[in-house]
């Protein structure tokens, strides 16, 4: 297969993502088999895992270091607040619950609400303190252990995070954020700034426990970039390096790029079962042929099939049931309407369940905002 | 009389400064004698406006204006720590508690104890916490009304500053802090962001009372380019523009340039008597002659020495006292030991009551730093 081409920012993702060459570009590794070993001993099996969705990683062996000789391990991830959440960056988040749940780990989740408002223009902060509270819900909805779970929100927790943003930046260049996040003259002083808030989170477990912690920040692959620059500084430092464990991107519906918070490629976590339905069946793009007759004769490709990849990526973690629709659709036995609608109905099960969580969430969403950090 | 070359940065202040040339380098304006009769109907006199040691502003008109009106303005100055408190410092400080005193206005005391981090290699944020703490026992005993001053520390207090300080930042660009302050690409980039929180205590004021109050920095004029982009994007942010009050520099002893917290060319409010009295015969820069025979001919030049120029700018606010110094000092009647004993007397009378109030400041200072903002 060959692969368009591609671009990979933490402000854009374009393309066809070759994500072996992207292993290049960033510099970071592939989970090997021993490493996944040795993860699966402390943490047990996850099917994102094994089929690779979550494929390469930073400093993974410093983590597993830790966890063999039963120290303490924080993990680290975020959301920038900018619109609504939609069912790819729960991909993410599901597996960060799970990881925190089978390590017992404290979990850092960041709401770096100043970070969209420097880099979109018609962002303000009105804007993003209504979807840093909105965004929660679906977060706490996700059914993180609330007492394990901290949440460092960047403006209103400040005065935890500048100092330690201060060390960063004094061991950061312009030029060094210039080459990695493409900043011009013409850009604000605020993006020039922003990633060492970034990095701030992955230090916290040192600076709580007044000794060297290992932080373990899963994310997807484009956010490494931010965290090449945290692994530089964090030498200097004398912190030490985080790790990362990098995912894919979950495909937009039309499969042109990681989904978009923008437009109609979504499926928001608030959307009603007719909505997803539409959207899944007007949308969706297809692997399959162009007639019944076609398809069943030649079969589809589930592995340009967007419904497919995200059953793959989230919905379905039975190993033989995916093979089972893999199979059936390749051999044109499953026509692209029946896999569709076994997304359609794995969606809305989730929703269902996922809309009632958000309003228990509700109701603490703003005690879990008021909250020192 | 011939100026040397000079330059004036918010960073260095080298040369003989001619403040007419700087008027006109900084785009600020002279305190003419409509906007000085203005303000002395509010505050009553000062020798340091009289005597044009504050000599320019920009928006003092917001400020009369305000006050004719009988609304509530606010005074904000600041200290960044990085040494011990010198004489010089304690200039624009004086001229502030009184203006504070006669206006009955809330002052906001910034010590942005990052600042000189950023900018200076060796200074840590552990340095930088040691002079807070040591800087405000000088600032507390300069009498400032603890009821009516809210000190502002920018790692400390950040939960109340960093979000506008990205409001400032979004507006800010790169091209912009690296014309203003001269920052190049291998400038790290807190310094880029830094003085977007030196902009942010203009605008607490009108966050605080909800509605547009004006707010008055006195400061030496060196600052003034801080205030020049706060100016520019109060405008944009729908925040009334901040007026400045501008000093001149108290000359160093050596009279080459402001006086500088390094070496011995400063006198600290620490010191002891003796040490006053060597530093100021060592190095206290001389308008005399060389000879006492030469100078009972000829005169001395009060207007070149340093001793005098103390006198005028803090130690002696009785202008007929000063005016016969001066005299008597040209005339050749007075010589430099004399003069500069003048000095010495007032210098000590003044530390030996500042060192008794620093002892009392010293029992409050930590209730201060740990007051919230």
């Amino acid at each position: 297969m060959t692969k368009e081409e591609f671009s990979v920012t933490p402000y854009e993702v374009t393309g066809q993502v070759d994500y072996d060459k992207l292993i290049l570009q960033f510099g970071v590794k592939r989970i090997d088999t021993a490493s996944l070993a040795r993860l699966k001993k402390h943490t047990g099996d996850h099917f994102m895992l094994r089929r690779q969705h979550f494929f390469a990683h930073t400093n993974l062996d410093k983590v597993l270091d830790a966890l063999d000789k039963k120290e303490k391990v924080y993990i680290y991830t975020g959301r920038a607040p900018s619109g609504p959440i939609h069912i790819g960056h729960l991909f993410v988040w599901t597996f960060t619950k799970w990881l925190q749940d089978r390590l017992n780990a404290t979990l850092i989740f960041q709401i770096p609400d100043e970070e969209k408002v420097l880099f979109k223009d018609d962002l303000t902060f009105e804007d993003s303190a209504k979807w840093t509270r909105e965004n929660l819900i679906d977060i706490i909805a996700l059914g993180f252990d609330l007492k394990k779970t901290r949440f460092l929100i960047d403006t209103k927790h400040a005065n935890v995070m500048y100092k330690l943003a201060c060390q960063v930046a004094k061991k950061t260049t312009a030029s060094t954020v210039r080459a990695l996040f493409g900043l011009k003259n013409e850009d604000n002083v605020g993006k020039y700034f922003y990633t060492t808030m970034q990095s701030v989170p992955a230090f916290l477990p040192t600076v709580f426990e007044g000794k060297q912690t290992q932080c373990l920040i899963p994310c997807a692959v484009d956010q490494d970039v931010h965290f090449r620059l945290t692994r530089d500084v964090a030498e200097k430092l004398g912190y030490p390096k985080p790790a990362t464990i990098l995912s894919k991107f979950v495909p937009s519906l039309s499969r042109d790029s990681k989904m978009s918070s923008s437009g109609e490629q979504a499926i928001w976590t608030t959307d009603a079962p007719k909505e997803v339905e539409r959207k899944i069946r007007k949308y969706a793009f297809s692997g399959g042929k162009d007639t019944v007759e076609e398809h069943r004769k030649l079969g589809g490709n589930p592995d340009i099939d967007v419904s497919f990849q995200w059953l793959s990526m989230l919905f379905e973690p039975d190993d033989h049931k995916l093979a089972s629709i893999h199979d059936d659709y390749k051999s044109g036995k499953l026509l692209s309407g029946e896999l569709k609608q076994i997304l359609i109905d794995k969606i809305n099960a989730f929703l269902a369940e996922h809309q009632k969580r958000r309003l228990d969430a509700e109701k603490v969403v703003d005690s879990v905002i008021a909250q020192h950090f």
